[in-house]
């Protein structure tokens, strides 16, 4: 592994979509470490209560900070991601968006609240603080083809809003493109499983992130690898969906990578493994949802990939 | 509250069903500890790996031990039951059951697998182990009407299915009926969330509950407190339904409870939060799915329910 490189890109570096032709704005070796400075979801255009989301330019939503080509990686193999620090600016806003969300027959919308991010907390009011952690929505690589604006998630990566991918994870994207192509963006001082009204604590700061390629292998949705466990994803229009292609995400790589019988997979997943959900705010018309299986580090299955 | 006092309920006095008119097996205190032997789910009729689901009596299915009544919890209260412990024996099996799961199309069903239990560990082959986290699976009171079987789930309790109740849970029962009519088995060596083959590591063995009753409070569904966040529930047919009535409930905590506003309870949920499953096999004709939303015990919501 190369010694490892301080590079880092500004926030005005973005790209809005992930597809196939990326133009990398900076190249570098396996083993590199980048910092990328990150815009907060709507690039800086909420920022006091009386700024709402029906009100802004939603051309101008979910940049991601990059591209960044890894040398030799090459279709067919794993970009490895693995985010060593996640770094929030001190304030955030999360706003009800008309139409979005579980709750939202049941509240005024629009509506946005400022929060201030310090120390580790987080003040939603006067008397409603918590912890923070941090963590990245949009995290993704070049696809195969189509091309999906940020706000969507897929195969790729993109708007996969898990918030597992704080620091510590490593995540495994599929390469479809050479170089890969990794861009990330949409930080979240905090994010709650499903993200029922659609938004997270949006928020500005900087990722830095290590950069490694697994040469010959890679799943069909990123895979995550934490200190405990590891998360296969799968994305489809409905959570059922998404659950199901998620149990086969899961259950081929116990199979193909592990040596499994299909069998025990099914069985072990049931027993032993917990399915989740990344995102699932409902209704979010255009949007998709994001299931997670999550595999224990056992000795039988340690990581996502056999070494 | 009353001394501590040690009961015992063999495995041969069980409900199959939740209904109105429970007949309790025992009346205790609040403060009493109760312990509970509880069969296996299948009541025993699986013990190797050559006796298949498709071949015992389904009558007999889901026993649950009891029922318990608790002098003083009225409709109205809430029946709190907090599991002391839960002790499994040392072996337990898994099944696949034909039509049953998102993996079904993928396997030879029926089949049986059995696991070693032993020492916190659970083997389910030579290669693969994991570690335990026993829990309870059916946990219910009496219904104010409907009679329910013990393999579903509804307001009651009954078939929840949540691997977060283990050892220290302490669950709040809605009582529809005097004395609430407490009872509990179906334990889990182990079970995933999703349960996504039907079946966790079924198994036999002991739980130790400790009684109490809140007073002129409940919430629709059970609520779960654990020592660093509380849990709501809601049942359905769907998941999505699930959820959405899930997150309403979590709400109506929140604002009814804690004085949160209903726009600041929805913006909670969704960036401090977590949305998950506890039960979601799919498909399981017959039976719903359980949605649970995880809530932090910070200081403006520190248990379900206001003191």
């Amino acid at each position: 592994m190369a010694t490892a490189t301080a590079h880092r890109i500004s926030r005005d570096e973005v790209v809005w979509a992930f597809g196939p032709d990326l133009v990398p704005v900076l190249e570098v070796e396996p083993g590199d470490v980048v910092t990328f400075e990150t815009n907060d979801c709507f690039t800086g255009q909420i920022r006091s209560e009386n700024d709402l989301v029906t009100e802004i330019d939603l051309g101008r939503i979910n940049s991601a900070t990059g591209p960044v080509a890894v040398r030799g990686a090459e279709p067919g193999d794993s970009l490895v991601a693995e985010i060593v620090d996640v770094r929030p600016i001190e304030w955030g806003v999360a706003t009800l968006i008309p139409g979005f969300g579980q709750l939202i027959e049941r509240v005024q919308a629009p509506l946005t609240r400022v929060f201030e991010v310090r120390d580790g907390w987080i003040r939603q009011t006067e008397k409603i603080r918590f912890p923070a952690r941090p963590m990245v929505g949009v995290v993704g690589v070049a696809t195969d083809g189509e091309t999906l604006s940020n706000g969507l998630a897929g195969r790729h990566g993109g708007n996969l809003d898990n918030h597992l991918h704080g620091k510590g994870a490593r995540i495994y994207f599929p390469v479809r493109q050479p170089g890969g192509m990794f861009a990330v963006g949409d930080m979240h001082a905090s994010m709650g499983d499903g993200e029922i009204c659609f938004t997270g604590v949006e928020i500005a700061g900087e990722v830095d992130v290590r950069f490694d390629v697994l040469k010959g292998k890679q799943a069909t949705w990123p895979v995550t690898e934490l200190a405990e466990r590891w998360v296969a994803h799968a994305t489809a229009l409905e959570f059922d969906e998404a659950l199901k292609l998620c149990a086969e995400e899961a259950a081929r790589l116990l199979v193909d990578e592990h040596g499994f019988s299909m069998e025990d997979a099914f069985i072990f997943l049931s027993v032993a493994c917990d399915a989740g959900i990344a995102q699932a705010c409902k209704p979010a018309p255009g949007f998709g949802t994001i299931a997670r299986f999550s595999i224990p580090n056992i000795e039988a299955c340690p990581a996502p990939f056999s070494r």
